[in-house]
Parts: structure tokens; sequence; C-alpha cells
């Protein structure tokens, strides 16, 4: 049976996911943490069973070969050949990628030559791929890449309406982000719905400690809530979303912060943990607002009038929706979040069952029968999508 | 009669307008111009005819004696005695305003105190209050603010998912500006309407060179596109609107430029002009799009499809929308941006004519008959709303 890698390295972390292909079946999946540290920590589980080292791990190739030996060892593989194909996250694929690629030495050249765009996450993952390329030089890998369902958003929705030389120039633009996770449950939607994805006008909200929302028309991205960073759009975890431009420097005057100390505030202390002034965890606000904490209530408010706006926003792009779907952390798990988004959207067509609603972490229908726009919850999977395009380009 | 001023005091200008109240008619109009240069202008039209000087004018003070001496010697009026009352625009009324005032020396205080928010505009517009104060102190005047309307908004609106202390020391927040303009429109969408405004959902689309959405329930401003300053929401003439907070400090590295200068370019250097390439007049850009020009195609396209979300947005935050209004420069004038705003909104109603939808600069509904959503051109006010005011807290 060929089995694939999903893989997602971060800067001192791996995860990863076997799948048994065709089945999409997931053999083992962990996680290496605190790669560079005297106590790094593995992770794995598979057949029902855990397991977990704490070691000295010093760099991301001792962390594939600890993962591979693992495997091994632990009878999950007999040998390493048994690894068809590896497939690897890849946050910022630019305009270079628009689709997942095999990966070349051309190729990672122009992973990292992207690494402008998104520094800390393009050379994580680069270093990821370079050490299964070490170990396993002749298993092929492909990279997937974060932006590249976005790719085909017309020139209307990701150019800003800045001067062009910063696009030409400097590659300023909307690339939008969880494309992988947009493109799977927007495909496993219309399987659900049982009609054609050519024929489906959807918006799916991604919610997790990061959050985009993204319009997708016949298949394809045409606009999404993140931009040229992830830090726009809607209020998330630690991240603020839209605000006024004007405010940076005004806050730079204020403070005496520099312009990236501004927006390392915008990225890690603001969003919900801002709003809440106690965590960026949508858990403890709901726990929070349930007993009538003020600023948990306003939190919630804020975060989920957002998401409502955008779905009318993408609703007016298309001309109405088919289908709204609800994925990641939050998306599949909170009844709260979702009712609040959904309540005040009867005008478009949008009819939810509250009792529907209550589902959590599985795949459901949470409108009425009657409802023109269906509300589906999806659970993402980007590591399957990861596992199917190695298949997909390597066969 | 009584006679009203309503003036709009800038850097180098002041703009008057003298009504006759309550009939609310204009005597007379005009605008001083170059106010500090050797060669200002003077120009005035009153009852069908045009008059206009070009002199030195050192300053507000002597533009506004030359201004009521030329009122009194043109015939207009008898003496200074006859003028009740003079409105005053004020850019920013902070959290301090939430409706127009009667100006008193505290007043004059809390406007100079809010001028960190507005630098340049609230200084000017306190030139203005003063130089009549002097010349015409027993005159009583009041200040009317573009951000007053505005400040029936709810926090989930308004305030920005950011740190909760710059809300509460530095008073960043969401303002909202274009106030009195649409509270003219909704009045008067309201009366056309035949309806009582505590009733109605509206969505006011001022579009001129600086523009702005506002979605109006039950005559309140419960949300709109500009924020902090109008540098925020849709694509303007010159300014950006909405892009990712992180563009700024990469600008800064890649350009060398500062964030106060990145924010200039923001708000002087992009919008139409930047998609365009050649002009922030949309009128250049209409010309330019009809012959084929694809950047002028792209502005106008950029433009009409942000305004046409945000009224998608707003629609979904008050469920639904009873009437869609268009006013200033473009939205008053332009047919061919109503016509791409408005067409795929049909999944919410909206249903328009192109025939009345060719209409210019005055009051016209442009939708069919059985369109649920009204749609209204309404040419907006913004002085007889002043002068409005100024009857109201004076007598």
């Amino acid at each position: 049976m060929p089995k694939v890698l999903a893989i997602n390295a971060g800067s001192s972390s791996l995860k990863f996911q076997l799948f048994s292909m065709p089945e999409e079946t997931v053999i083992a999946k962990g996680i290496v943490e605190r790669i560079g540290f005297k106590d790094a920590i593995f992770s794995i589980n598979f057949g029902g069973e855990k397991a977990k080292n704490v070691l000295s791990i010093p760099d991301h190739k001792m962390a594939v070969e600890l993962l591979l030996e693992k495997l091994r060892s632990l009878g999950i593989i007999g040998s390493y050949n048994e690894i068809e194909g590896i497939g690897h996250r890849v946050v910022h694929g630019g305009e270079t990628f628009s689709d997942s690629v095999l990966i070349t030495d051309e190729v990672i050249r122009q992973i990292e030559d992207l690494a402008d765009l998104a520094p800390l996450h393009n050379r994580a993952n680069v270093t990821g791929i370079k050490a299964f390329k070490e170990i396993l030089p002749d298993v092929p890998a492909v990279a997937v890449f974060d932006t590249a369902f976005h790719q085909t958003m017309p020139e209307s929705s990701f150019l800003y309406s800045l001067p062009y030389e910063y696009y030409k120039n400097y590659r300023i633009r909307k690339y939008g982000f969880h494309g992988t996770s947009h493109k799977y449950v927007s495909l496993r939607a219309a399987e659900l719905l049982g009609r054609p994805i050519e024929q489906l006008r959807l918006i799916s909200c991604h919610l997790g400690n990061g959050s985009s929302i993204c319009a997708i028309q016949g298949g394809k991205s045409i606009d999404t809530s993140m931009g040229f960073t992830p830090l726009e759009g809607i209020p998330m975890g630690t991240r603020s979303g839209n605000v006024d431009p004007a405010i940076i420097p005004y806050i730079m005057e204020k403070t005496g912060q520099t312009a990236e100390e501004v927006i390392e505030v915008l990225n890690k202390k603001s969003g919900l943990l801002a709003l809440s002034g106690f965590s960026s965890d949508l858990r403890d606000i709901e726990e929070e607002a349930e007993k009538g904490n003020p600023r948990a209530e306003l939190a919630l408010e804020v975060f989920a009038n957002s998401i409502h706006k955008y779905i009318g926003s993408y609703a007016a792009r298309m001309n109405g929706v088919d289908a709204i779907i609800f994925t990641a952390g939050i998306g599949e798990n909170s009844s709260v979040v979702r009712s609040r988004v959904l309540r005040g959207l009867e005008f478009m067509g949008v009819y939810w069952d509250p009792e529907l609603n209550k589902t959590r972490g599985k795949e459901a229908f949470i409108n009425y029968p009657f409802s023109p726009v269906k509300v589906l919850v999806i659970p993402t999977n980007e590591e399957l999508m990861i596992a199917r395009d190695v298949i997909r380009l390597t066969k």
C-alpha cells in the first residue's frame, strides 16, 4: 500500500501524519516539539496507541531521522521504501505557485526567494524540506502552499489601492492564507450538497486561532479576508484584523514604539485577547461571557459581528450564496459563535436550526430543510489535501 | 426674516452659505480662497448674479470682515443685525459631542483639545469660529460636527480589536465622518419613502472625493466605513481605504520612508489616482474607461466593488435594508458607478432601472416599482443641516 507523509515544519517543530493511500486512512500522526532543545518532545499516535519521548533533538534533520526510526521501530512501516511521497506544507507561494508542485532544487530556491513575504514560516518550511531531502533523497516530495488556492482571485480582489509600483516592485498585494483548508471544505461541501462545485457559490469560514473567510465561486477563490499577511481581516486570537492604517503612526507617536513594534502588538496582543482583556482562547471567553463578564461578551460580539458582515459582503460579491461552511477549531466546535454569526441573515435566505447547531467536531448540516442557503459544519483536513496532492503530482 | 450663515472654514479658505429660515432658501453662497495670500479670491453667487474679487486677505478675520461687508454692500443684507445665527462645520467632535452645540469658550477649548485627532481640520475650524466671534460677538454660533451622527454606534462597531488602553488613553476608536451628510440624506429618504425613520434600515453611500458608507437603523448610525481617520474604508480619490496594516512597516523597509510618509502616500497618492495611474477624478476615469483604458476600468471596478461589498455587509448588519441612498458628487452624478455598485444585488431584493439610473444631480428613485429595496439618489445638503441646527439650538 502506498504510504504518504504530510509534513508541517515550524521553526522549532515538525508535525506529521502518515496516510495510507488511496484509502486516505491515517496510520500514524504526531509532532516533534522544541527542536533545538535538550528536552525536545516526540509524540506519536498510531493504531489507538500513544508514545512520547523527551530527548535532545538539535535540529530538524535529527527530528526527521528520529521520526523515521520511530515509524520503523514501532512497526508502523517495515522499511523506508514504503514511503512513496512526502508532502510539505509551505505558507507562502506568492504569485509563483498557483498549485502544489513537485519539489526540485529550483522550487526550493523559489520558496526561499519568497521568504521575504513570510520570513519565519517559509524558512522553517524549507528547513523541513531539506531535512527530508537529505535523509530520503529518492522519495518524491511535493510543496502545498497556503496561498495557492487564492491565486484565482481577480485583480479587482487582490490589488490594494496603492501606488502600482508597490505591487510591481515589492509584490504588495492580497495573497490570502488557509487556502488548503478553504479548498478542502469547499470540495467536501459540494459532495455533501450533491452538486457540481462549478455551480456553487460558497462562503467558507475558517475560524481557529487564525481565522479567514473565503468567497468561493465555481470552486475558485474569488476573495478572502486575509491579505498581504495573515493580519488582515477579522479579529483573531491575538491579531487585530482590519484597523485604520493611520492608527499606526498615531500609536507610534503616543507610545514611542517603532512601526515594527506596533505591528507586533497588532499581531500578538490584539484581537480576542485585547477585547476580552484576559484570553485569546475562545473557550475561555465563552465561559466568562456565560458568567456575565461584559468584556468577554464584547469580544464574542465583535468577533461574530465581523464574520457576519464578511458573509454579507461575500454574498454581495457573488449575488447570493448556496452554502455557508464553518470549519477549524472554533468553526467546528463553537455553537455559540456559529449562532451569533448566523442570526440575522434571514434577509438573504439563511434559516438555521438551533438544535442541529449544537453539533461539535463532525460533518453536519445545521440549516432547516427549507432554507435556501445551506449551512454546513465540516472539520477541515489540510493534511489529507497534502497527501492527495502528493499522489496527484507523483503518479 | 431670520438669516443664518453656514460656515466651513479650512486652513486657507472659508466657504459660506446664507440661508433665509425657516423657508430654507439660499440667499447667497460663495467662498474665500487663498486666505493668507496677496491674491486671495472672494467669490459670491446671489440672486442669479455672481461677483468675484482678487485681493490681499491676510487672515480669516479679514476674510470674515470682507464677507460681511460684501453682503451689505451688495444689498444682500441691510445690516449685520439680520444675521441671527452662525453655524460652523467642525470636523472632529470626538466622544465629547454627540450633537451640535451652542458655542461657548468652553466648547472652543474642547474643540481645540480634540485637534490631536484631526490636527489640520479642527484648528482651521476654530480659526473660523474665533474670527466670527471677534467681529459678531453677540450673534449666537453653533458647532456642527462631522462625527456627531456616528456617536450612536455601539461599542461592537466602534471599538478596534486593539489593547483597551489605546482606546482609554489615546482615544483610538472608530469615529466616522460625513455624519451631517449621512443624517441629512437619511431624513430626506424617510420623507421621500413616506415612512417614519424609526422603522427604516438605510444604507447611505456618500461618494465624493472622500467617500463613506453608513448603516442607519431607526435613524441612527450603527456602523460606518471611515474610522479613526477618514483613511479607512473604501478607496477614494487619493486615499487607499483599508489595507493590511502589516504593509506599512514593509513599505517603510523597502522605500526608506517613515511611517508618517507612508500614511501620507496612503492619503494623497493612493485610491483612484494610484489604481488608474493618471487621475483621482472619477469623471476622467470614466472617460478613459469608456475608451478602453484597462487601468481606468480596473479603478472603476475596484471602487464600485468595494462599495458593493459594504452594502452587503451593512445589509447583513441590519438583517436587510429598506433603501440604499447615493449622495455627494459621484453618488449624485455617476450613473456608471451606481450601476456597477448595484448590479448583482438581486439576491437581497435590489432591482434597479437602468433608465431611471440615468438621472443626475437631483432627487430620484432609481429602483423598479416592484423592488423590495428602494434605491434613491439624494443630493446632499450639509449647509442646510447646519442652518437647521442653528435655528434648533438658538431658539
